[in-house]
């Protein structure tokens, strides 16, 4: 396949409907020098770039090419829900082995469409190269009310700080994927999905964003410990953690390699589940009525404190040594 | 130093000045989920990606690693000139070795941030990854007003078709980066200029894209035989290549190999000036209008015509097999 018709591939599967509901703000898609649309006049935008390699963030025995694309878009999307954000559209920068050619592509394209279309953001454009290892960039621009918008700095002393989910799973997928048979059953079919086809909390970080008590928002790329540490930074606080919400199959893998299950929720990373700082007197009313919404629980992990980073059962995180278990 | 302190790094390399006029739209920008910016209410947005993969776009021998960062930019940029918009901001996704560590990351820093002062881009997020090779992917979002945006698809029969500056300059630095001393003095210059520090035409797109005269827009990445065609075939007509404006570096370099000038301006590709579809009888206003506000000439290439493809001099260029030049 010529370059051109390999865009025009990639436009059919992106665009199984043209003029599509997903499309609407689009004016121009695929295919010029670049895509055109119509930003809402009473919203503000929000952008955001995520970079997947091969050999760093996966491999081939890790997950199938899809797989692959369905991540990149995910982890970029869940940027998004961080901030309280709708998905727009998106652009996907793809280097690909030449040897791969026009398969490797349209299967990574695949995942991308699947993960699009299941969030509803349309894709408006990209670029192909040539590269030794797979690299998908990802990059999402989305829309919030400004009175919506969450950022990491308003975490105020005395808030709650919860996650949107149990923490650990994607850790434990990627154990399971390096040594098959390491657990099996239930636990390893949810570990392994939640590695392979994460899931961004859009429509509940945009619920969430609406609550005034909801006072610092981001999502947990880099595990909790890191993570509620850089809240804490740019909150200009510290942090309690009283209790981690550990995935069941985080748990039985943690078992079975003699390992601490709460070592997988702090440490692990790429739950993409968000981590916010809430009003105290808020908390139980805004995890009653999220819990409704949601059919799952807000969960609290702890508190934002005087001082600097972030402790765990009176042990400093940062003294466990546990950075490296990425 | 740790990833947060690279991009603390990179925050002040790519904002000299905080509260910089370049930073206007940008309300939040390097180091949250997402940057946040309030896109304009009378215009439109527009978005493009570019990717730049070491080995395959540059090489550590043909130009700098702050020539490689400055390159990637205004490739992006390029695609802005060519719908006739305004930057506003761009995200930067960079794959970098190891082993570079963090200079090479400050060193590709320093031309995508000097290519952003100098084309008044704020550079509003990103993400960094491990990487074999280089890859450096820059998505920019621009706007334009909606009666200004040019595409490929408006040109019409009798068009006359333009070029807002010489080719094949860049193809020329390429012979010249690869074998070094092949020509020297102005021409060698220019060459190695025109590859390692191309210049998007931002001003030029927007003059141009302002004119309903010009009927479509698009900018030459691929070398002025390939993309002609594109605008041939996206427009439903063909079109006459009657005069080749090739750059004096490249005549020279082409007679030094024995090959054809005309070859470096038709298929060397990478010059990144506009071609441009332009109602016959304003030509000559526009072209004057033009040449007195940038001191340079808008160079009359061919016209569009009935048909399919683009003939130069009477011989289909698709039956001339320069395809694989690049």
């Amino acid at each position: 396949m010529t370059e051109d018709e390999i865009v025009q591939a990639i436009a059919t599967l992106c665009h199984p409907e043209r003029g599509n509901v997903i499309l609407r703000p689009v004016i121009i898609g695929i295919g010029d020098d670049a895509a055109l649309w119509q930003p809402s006049r009473s919203h503000r935008s929000v952008i955001s770039t995520d970079m997947l390699v091969e050999g760093v963030h996966f491999t081939r025995a890790t997950m199938s090419l899809e797989d692959a694309g369905w991540r990149a878009m995910a982890a970029a999307l869940s940027d998004l829900a961080a901030m309280g954000a709708r998905p727009v559209l998106a652009t996907v920068a793809l280097g690909v082995p030449a040897a791969g050619g026009s398969a490797e592509i349209l299967e990574l394209y695949k995942g991308i469409a699947a993960a699009a279309q299941r969030f509803k953001v349309a894709i408006a454009g990209g670029d192909l190269s040539r590269s030794d290892a797979i690299a998908i960039s990802v990059t999402v621009v989305g829309e919030v009310r400004p009175s919506n918008v969450k950022t990491r700095t308003g975490g105020k002393l005395g808030d709650v700080l919860a996650v949107t989910g149990e923490l650990g799973a994607s850790r434990a997928g990627l154990e399971i994927a390096a040594k098959p048979g390491l657990v099996d059953g239930a636990g390893c079919d949810a570990a392994l999905q939640a590695l392979r086809r994460p899931v961004p909390r859009i429509a509940e970080g945009r619920f969430l964003a609406a609550s005034a008590n909801v006072t610092a928002m981001m999502d947990i790329s880099d595990g909790l410990s890191t993570d509620a540490r850089r809240l804490c930074t740019a909150s200009d606080c510290g942090a309690d953690i009283e209790d981690v919400p550990v995935a069941d199959s985080a748990r039985e893998v943690a078992q079975v390699l003699g390992d601490d299950p709460a070592r997988f929720a702090l440490a692990g990373g790429e739950d993409f589940e968000l981590l916010l700082a809430i009003r105290p007197r808020a908390f139980r009313y805004l995890a009653g009525r999220y819990e409704k919404r949601f059919k799952q629980k807000l969960l609290r992990v702890g508190r934002l404190v005087k001082g600097r980073g972030v402790a765990w059962r009176g042990t400093a995180l940062d003294s466990l040594g546990w950075d490296h278990f990425k």
